[in-house]
């Protein structure tokens, strides 16, 4: 069986068009459904029809280029990413998913080879949470799954509402309104995404690839809060004080310590404290702090070990208020559960892997990823991860290209033989 | 020997004037070398003037109000404390000290009794921090010692600078530049402040007047930083974070810990981290944070103690580069030395107050007054706390009227037999 070689050249050509066009010193800045965003999909445009692909925009303006297959009536492969970054972000988040479909799906073309099925290279929207508060937008919008509130939520620079943003982009909102979709699940084989890591994982194991078998999940509050009380910095003793930083930082500093012991002990979750700062109009030097904000993720794929983790906090909340005398209000739950991807897929790109020779490392997701929305859309879905340096989300991110190879190897080989 | 009764309702009406003519809901306002500030000392004019005190201003806009002597070639007892108040703070702050030296002087001039000596009733300017960055403005340029690099500071909300301030109350920068003085400590007998305490400690003994033989002093760090690296959430497994809110938590939580064990033994010092934030412009809930911003002041008169403190602080800030990979800057130390006041005059004030049947608690200061500007100009400096409630620098600030008069009638006490 004779598996075209992914086109490297033209998914490079591809990043580095990016890279240029939507520079926003330091990094790159595609806003989502704004106009770096637009840039991107342009040019991702450009590139596929020039490669021979068929490229249709849906109502919530996701890119679809599609590889046509040898059955043009069996359920298609998808697979893809976003195009949306951070700002001053890195170039890579998203688009190496969208690359490397490019990059297989010409490797098809120029070789002249269908694969079975048609294969379509998703270039999504809006996937990061930092413009709109709502994950996927994009994906869930062309899986009909995107509750319709998320069209009045407002992009966090803009102010402007993401149906007014979709119109923007010529989107079509009122098609969210009636849950109209443009991918039906029963006629999608499966979904597959690639994805730098944005972690050291990989360096650390030294693999090119890693398949994904679980997305983390698990509780995130972005709204809690300790209540204590002013106090004058020199006229408070100890006793008598109800100090919301020291209250704080006995959780953090407990929590964490409890997460190092299971870390430890090889459980796989996280505990991020991103947001913390006590009250800019009330805060100073000389006073007690009688307020702190903060916000508090926990992830995982452990189930046992969120858990534990969510019960070591409930104690710790009834600690703060011993010790310090503070109310501690976590506010509202607002994190995905864990998901957990198709096993029998898992086994054939494990399969896959192995046919073409790229070692692969096994290793859960602590992020969500527009896989997940299909995931939960009832799409067998996958999830590799492709080694990178310096982190996700920054200017610094990379990724060499022979690992960029090996996981498009994996990608064709799936594209041939699913 | 008869010593008058303190006119404690001229007081009262004093502070009532005050309380009402400087409003700013919640609350009063009186700003350092502004309108509420004018108007605090305007009163004060007025009703020291009816009560048939010498009322002068000096270069710096300070009051004099002087109750003459039976012999005026001798030194002067000072008495006051300043009228401003920070925004939207409480009444008290200051101006009980003020309505205090008012009460007795006029119950003096009242009963045609006069003292051996001058009793100077001084109401000071900007003795508040949080509008200029310098402590006692108005106590040292009466005293020859505010250095002339305070004339350029900035006032926090209007951004002019003090000189320009001074200006507008009709005061003359000039002479500050001059390092002319409008107290000549040689002709100073003694300086006395008497402050509502601002703290929970007088009603916990039940007592209405502390003596204060020490004003608290140590390190102070109002630029104190950590410096992590920023990280994707879901992607930086622990052991690779370098994560500034988590050394933060670790470092003050640790502190904290010791400090518990020197207050359990009774040693004298109070650490505060009054503000602690990440960064507004890079932080996220969905990222490890890389940098984190706080302020630590630690204070006390116990210099054992302080050593002992400032030691933890150092092996902490160690650790936390071992355990977090991250670096903690502290910046500069801007804190004052403690001031040990004047031991002949406590003894003084001691008696003063067994000869009046007031019982008094022996405590020092948390926070710096102007009587720290005194004591360092090399004038004998007493310093008086009245019981008070609801703490300080608030709205809710209280002083009941028996502990009020109370505190009086040991001032009256020692002008009478200093």
């Amino acid at each position: 069986m004779l598996i075209p070689a992914p086109d490297v050249a033209l998914a490079e050509a591809f990043l580095n068009r990016l890279a240029a066009e939507t520079a926003d010193t330091p990094g790159v800045t595609r806003d989502a459904y704004g106009g770096g965003e637009e840039r991107a999909h342009k040019i991702a445009t450009e590139m596929a029809t020039r490669a021979g692909l068929e490229v249709t925009r849906d109502f919530a303006a996701n890119l679809h280029m599609v590889l046509p297959g040898a059955d043009r009536s069996l359920p298609a492969l998808y697979t893809g990413s976003h195009l949306d970054s951070v700002a001053h972000g890195g170039n890579l988040d998203g688009a190496a998913g969208v690359a490397a479909g490019l990059a297989v799906a010409a490797g098809f073309a120029k070789a002249g080879i269908a694969p079975p099925r048609d294969l379509v290279v998703l270039a999504t929207r809006a996937e990061e949470t930092v413009w709109f508060p709502v994950s996927f937008c994009g994906a869930r919008a062309a899986l009909g799954t995107l509750p319709m509130a998320a069209l009045d939520t407002r992009r966090s620079d803009t102010s402007r509402t993401l149906a007014e943003h979709m119109i923007d982009c010529h989107a079509d909102p009122q098609a969210i309104r009636q849950a109209r979709r443009s991918i039906d699940p029963a006629k999608a084989r499966a979904f597959i995404e690639l994805h730098i890591e944005q972690g050291p994982v990989l360096e650390g194991v030294n693999r090119a690839v890693a398949l994904v078998p679980a997305i983390a999940g698990g509780p995130r509050f972005r709204e809690a809060r300790i209540l204590g009380e002013y106090a004058h910095v020199g006229s408070a003793p100890l006793a008598s004080r109800r100090d919301a930083v020291a209250a704080f930082a006995d959780l953090v500093s407990q929590l964490n310590e409890f997460w190092r012991e299971l870390d430890g002990a090889g459980r796989h979750v996280l505990a991020t404290f991103g947001v913390a700062q006590t009250d800019r109009t009330m805060h100073a030097w000389s006073k007690v702090a009688g307020r702190f904000d903060f916000t508090l993720d926990i992830r995982g794929t452990d189930l046992d070990a969120l858990t534990a983790m969510r019960r070591r906090l409930a104690e710790l909340v009834g600690d703060a208020a011993t010790n310090w005398g503070v109310k501690v209000d976590l506010g509202p739950d607002t994190g995905p559960q864990p998901g957990f991807l198709d096993a029998a897929l898992h086994a054939r790109a494990r399969a896959a892997a192995s046919a073409v020779n790229v070692p692969v490392h096994i290793m859960p997701s602590g992020s969500g990823h527009d896989a997940l929305a299909f995931h939960h859309a009832g799409i067998p879905t996958g999830f590799l991860f492709i080694r990178s340096q310096n982190g996700g989300h920054n200017p610094d991110e990379a990724m060499q290209s022979k690992d960029f190879e090996a996981a498009c190897r994996v990608l064709a080989q799936l594209a041939m033989t699913l």
